[in-house]
């Protein structure tokens, strides 16, 4: 890849208004060629391909007429029982996130529902004994951002105030988060994608984990929701993020009860037939318990033992994540080629340059974010909506957007970068003509 | 089966207090040597037998690694989408409970979590836009008597105050529960499984279910809860059970709104990996939309597909149940057989003779159910908690058992049939002498 300091290019805003109208008449008559053709593309969500899907099709060779469905602690998976999730899925995902199985529930498709539940159960019934949040005058809740929209849409739903955190390479900003959290009894937690976060792609630095391992918050009902979504989605074998185990530092302050960590398959076999876990201590779980056993007879089953009987174990996780990731990384590169070549230098945006996950996040000049997703929509892209990483879809500055490059082929994506590098620099041009 | 007319049968409130203490002295041996035997015997719920289970086993051949995942509409199942289910699973639903497939959404496994969701959205949002009901002094449902268990331990935990509505053979006693539905605002719903009734096995009249669908509730967010929970469970043949749908009922008042209708494939495929509906007007279902676009992406659809393409459309079902009948038919049958042999005539408990269902309700002399469970399990034999059949499990009466013969084998039913009457003739006697 080319470096920007090997490439002559002038920053926009260095330019003369006519050196301006001169690019951009360029740039519209590319803009124009390409409405022509008609494309029609969804960067929007974070999907995995058709592509990536294949690679577990073999999993469905795995059961047949007379498989035998006894769980190796003699549980018959077709019938009822097993609240908690079959014995070897919790081994499954201990392994996998270096935890004990006694601190796992398994659960059915998507870790979303889980997450939902454990802050409906909240409103509802509160937290281990605790006030229900719904009988409080206020709740408050700490969002690094940019994140991730379905997190605050939960939140929004249950009435909860949302914090804006500042979300740097390295983590959220952790003196804010502190103060918050150790002085306001209302803030009762924070949404965390602590590894290739969404939408930045950002991993949370050891210094980071440990300062969240060792809060000491105000409320007692006060848990960090740490979303692992991504801890096994590595794009590059020999350039990896390493997320620091958070339930082995909580257990050197003692403080195990302040985190649930969530995870799931959706995104390692099935999006549409996964299964989903929580990780807390024993006693959060024994709060999950008591109320799952109203709300449930149990998660299916047969699909957590197809995941155990076709894996095997966490290694047979991490191969399949090799395949995955051998689709992913040339989409992932050409989105950044792409940006490079036309855009690095220009002073027009910022982009992170993520080592797994599902995004790549795009900062582009103050107030043109939302313009640059309707050019794109005009032209028949669609992106996550500006704003949409956002509390409430305000994004104070509307610079942030959200591109997920995993569901397109690799050609309709580098078709794709290019039209959004295309309407980021007219959108900005625009911009810096309002004061030339 | 002899007829208790053709039986020399004393009853034992008529035998003097020596003949008692005879026949009690006998019994009392016969518990012993049944006691000495060791046996372990568990019918306290509605659980498949492993034999049930086996007759769907070839649902596990449908699939492959060459299977083709897109469903009717286009839709890749393996993926994210279809938030309200496959069109697929909806028209199977549909036809099997002769309704609109419009009027269906498809979730994972069980229905009760499907209620449990509809009671905490109803409690955290409110139903349709009415006042959410955690901001209401008082929230009541009507609960028929005896019922199902997990009903009321989901509205017990809502706080929600639950009034017992006596249950007849042909439905509960519509006067009353008009008179609180369209009298008393805080009434929000009734709980009601209006076939094979869990645990009477009665089936509501069609004038009982005309009587539902012309309720005016005094309240907007009252609903009926129609756990349709044994839709196509007839146990014999040719001798069903037929229930009015109570949707094209609700159409002559135009009164759509007014019923929730829930049903689950857990006791026609598997219980640990079925699919489950709610079937509602399309305004009601706009609402749980509403909510459910929050909660998760998406429920299972490889599963909602395996259903489909195994079964194929209605008659597919009920060839199965078919099936679930010739092995649950003489497990009833045993029962019933042993209570009209050993119970008939002696005046100390009455039973029914569902056509359908999971479950036989015995109803013993006053004072005396918790007594005989507490005998049945010294024994070796579980039944479902005394009292469990009503609210706050408390039965005014202490009468009510619910027996469950699905489970255990044959022998095994036939064993715990006459260890139960055993039980029910030594607690009643006990009960009669206080009086001698």
């Amino acid at each position: 890849m080319k470096k920007w300091s090997d490439r002559k290019v002038k920053a926009y805003a260095d330019m003369t208004k006519d050196e301006l109208l001169a690019v951009k008449e360029d740039l519209i008559k590319s803009y124009e060629d390409v409405k022509g053709k008609g494309i029609s593309l969804n960067m929007s969500r974070g999907k995995p391909s058709p592509e990536q899907l294949d690679i577990v099709m073999d999993m469905f060779d795995v059961f047949n007429r007379n498989t035998d469905f006894i769980s190796e602690s003699g549980v018959d998976t077709r019938n009822y029982g097993e609240l908690t999730g079959i014995k070897e899925a919790k081994e499954l995902f201990a392994e996998l996130l270096d935890v004990e199985a006694k601190n796992v529930i398994v659960f059915g498709n998507g870790s979303l529902p889980v997450m939902y539940d454990t802050i409906s159960r909240s409103y509802s019934f509160g937290v281990n004994g605790s006030t229900p949040w719904n009988k409080l005058d206020k709740v408050k809740f700490l969002c690094p951002v940019p994140g991730y929209d379905r997190h605050f849409a939960i939140t929004e739903t249950f009435g909860i105030e949302m914090i804006n955190i500042p979300l740097y390479e390295d983590g959220p900003d952790m003196e804010l988060i502190k103060k918050y959290v150790e002085e306001d009894e209302a803030v009762k937690g924070i949404w965390c994608v602590p590894k290739y976060s969404n939408p930045t792609g950002s991993t949370y630095s050891d210094e980071k984990v440990k300062a969240f391992a060792a809060l000491k918050p105000k409320a007692c009902d006060f848990r960090i929701y740490w979303d692992n979504a991504y801890a096994v989605h590595d794009l590059y074998e020999d350039d990896k993020d390493e997320l620091l185990n958070i339930f082995d530092e909580c257990k050197k302050h003692n403080n195990e009860d302040i985190v649930y960590e969530f995870a799931s398959t959706s995104k390692i076999t099935l999006a549409g037939a996964g299964i989903a876990a929580v990780i807390a201590s024993e006693k959060n779980l024994e709060w999950y318990k008591k109320n799952m056993t109203i709300q449930t007879i149990g998660y299916d089953k047969i699909n957590m033992l197809r995941h155990v009987r076709y894996f095997k174990n966490a290694e047979g996780v991490r191969k399949k994540m090799k395949e995955h990731a051998r689709i992913l990384a040339p989409k992932f590169d050409a989105v950044i080629e792409c940006f490079d070549r036309e855009l690095e230098g220009l002073g027009i945006g910022s982009y992170t340059r993520p080592k797994g996950g599902y995004f790549i996040s795009f900062t582009a000049m103050k107030g043109t974010a939302k313009k640059i997703v309707e050019k794109c929509k005009e032209a028949g892209m669609i992106t996550t909506g500006a704003g949409a990483t956002f509390p409430y879809k305000k994004d104070p500055d509307d610079s942030n957007i959200r591109i997920a490059p995993s569901f397109p082929t690799l050609n309709e994506i580098k078709e794709a970068a290019e039209l959004f590098s295309l309407c980021v620099k007219i959108v900005s041009i625009e911009e810096i003509l309002k004061n030339k």
